[in-house]
């Protein structure tokens, strides 16, 4: 077990008609004037912008729009959501939409609060020293980005797809109505499910360091994602499990899940950071389709860890043998993925890689991460790419 | 499942050694001179205040010092706390010490920064606007005062105990190192485990409302805690055991298992403050010896959250009838608290009450919470006096 700090300022507001509340918020934290930041135009279509809008102008709070944040949020509009904030003296992000939009928000709270480059600090070169406060209004249960940390950028040129993480980017509030996530295309909401379950498995699959009251709660929240998640696929409209998985996106990757473990593995996001700069797919999907090839990879290396998980949450009988649970747990957890209808392989991911492409990959997913990284294991360039190439 | 805020800014440091840290977390959040504020000789004892103190001269931050926090914490020493600080020029409070210390320092914090009496707030009348900011250095696990909301008061006349929740008085940081809880007298140690489980039974036994996910953490925060306790109970040395029961403590009464309930029942704690503002027992002690017949009690009106208690939490194989699973779940719950030598009746605890002393319990109950309250079952006067006098 390991000393651990744990800071999750962000005030949580949940439930139905809690984006009423922006205003009042954005009140309560200090905004005077606000960029409110959103991605495409769904946050118009469904009239979301223009309740929110609604709200601020009735409470007298100036504010300037920025759309257009992507999956892969792109530096470009981060550089120009800075300029925008410093022309018009904005000192208060509100972020309207899933992780991309927030992310966006959040880089773009760096680069005006500090000076200089704000790439410097994804490019694991210097050190942010402050954010602009930001708000959330979340409309897809995925990245836990409304709670977190982290952020993550893509820079155009090379596609190269990096995170940064400090406390300063954690949102001071947070606006959660699972009904605004009703809207959200069956695929992307189960993105958003596996793209949760990664954020605790990441935490949990370390070698030494767990707590047992924090693989009891990530043990939990895993399985009721699961349970959810399977819901969710049947019936794209039930509330609860619209909350439940919300809710969940944000307990996953606040830090909740991780207090006391070694800092987790985080290879399977950091594989697919390369997938997604490269070919801009679904950051869930990406996780998913890698998942299985990381697993059974490292397993024995941290076999404990994968038996555990394969009897408390993929609910395995025990084998004779802890390997041959570990392995039933694996196939379980594709099984799952299946039944969401997410890949497993890169193939069903619609990614058809060369070669080159695979090791072009591997070794900047190396460079990435100075060299190697892991818990579960050790990763170095050739398992990186035997990976990549297991999940083709 | 209703909606919620969520909100736990205090920034946890847990670990061994992390009482170094003090001088640094309060320059993070502002503070200029303190009042360290602790209970009895303990702290002393033990070397912590000097080491605090140490810390403090060493950064350069004046402090004055005030003891004599006392279990269930008096309204005198709160307002000779509020005098210091006023004519010291205190802008941030240090709790050294338990739930007592950490609760008389949030009623300091607010008398300094309202006007008018300070018991005003715990006696229902209006509500407070603000708090002094609070650091804490927490050596006992039980009351979850580090993360909450809430603080609890004894005023000497009457013996009137009180409690009153705003935002305001949410520590800043909370240092927990495990090690500082492993001098505790064994009672003590138990006492906490009984009174962390009730933080989150208190919002479990709720009739509808609850999450899938609520349920799922506060059911893995049970468990752990009863193991752990029941290892505490044989070893009180083991580091692990006393950080998982640390943890555990913050998290049962920080909110999060309470997300999307109705608030919760509260009703075994608003008997135990009766109990404790004329007898002052121990309170987890206290609601230990309360519980069992309060279950008993009201069990048959929330059928379905006694029935699951006890099967996933106690481990109860189902019964032929709900109400025969319930029972048995509240029969395990009272073998625990024996297997860790806390009381299940108020004889056990050591009062030796009259009718007269029941009836004036139930009365002062009634009047504190405007009549009635409770949501496994409401209960009214006539009902707390019921189950006072099953808890003979």
């Amino acid at each position: 077990m390991f000393g651990f700090n744990y800071y999750t300022p962000t005030k949580v507001v949940f439930g139905k008609g809690t984006e009423m509340k922006a205003a009042e918020l954005i009140r309560e934290f200090g905004g005077k004037k606000v960029l409110i930041h959103y991605g495409g135009g769904s946050v118009i279509r469904s009239g979301l912008l223009k309740k929110v809008t609604d709200t601020l102008d009735n409470a007298g709070i100036p504010y300037v729009t920025l759309g257009g944040a992507v999956p892969n949020p792109r530096l470009g509009l981060v550089y120009e959501g800075i300029d925008l904030c410093r022309k018009e003296n904005v000192d208060f992000l509100l972020a309207v939409g899933g992780g991309s939009a927030i992310d966006s928000a959040k880089a773009i709270g760096y680069g005006v609060t500090n000076e200089g480059d704000v790439w410097d600090f994804y490019d694991y070169k210097r050190q942010a020293t402050a954010c602009l406060p930001i708000g959330v209004i979340l409309t897809i249960a995925a990245t836990g980005s409304e709670m977190s940390d982290s952020s993550v950028i893509t820079k155009e040129e090379g596609l190269v797809k990096r995170g940064y993480s400090s406390d300063y980017c954690r949102p001071k509030f947070a606006i959660m109505n699972p009904e605004l996530t009703m809207t959200l295309p069956d695929y992307q909401t189960a993105c958003g499910c596996a793209d949760i379950m990664m954020h605790t498995m990441e935490r949990y699959f370390t070698n030494g360091g767990n707590m047992e009251i924090t693989d009891a709660l990530a043990e939990g929240l895993l399985r009721t994602v699961m349970k959810n998640a399977e819901i969710l696929a049947r019936d794209p409209k039930d509330y609860n499990a619209r909350a439940e998985v919300m809710w969940a996106g944000s307990l996953a990757h606040n830090g909740l899940t991780g207090c006391g473990n070694d800092g987790g593995d985080w290879m399977t996001h950091k594989l697919e950071h390369e997938l997604g700069g490269l070919y801009d797919v679904a950051h869930g999907a990406g996780l998913a389709s890698i998942w299985g090839s990381w697993a059974r990879y490292v397993y024995r290396d941290c076999l404990p860890r994968f038996r555990r998980f394969a009897v408390e949450v993929m609910g395995v009988e025990p084998a004779a043998s802890d390997e041959e649970t570990a392995l039933k747990g694996i196939e379980a957890m594709e099984d799952f993925y299946r039944r969401i209808h997410m890949p497993t392989n890169l193939r069903e991911l619609g990614v058809r890689a060369t070669e080159e492409d695979l090791a072009a990959m591997a070794h900047k997913c190396a460079v990435g991460v100075g060299g190697s990284m892991g818990s579960a294991k050790v990763l170095y360039e050739e398992d990186m790419l035997a990976i990549f190439r297991a999940s083709l």
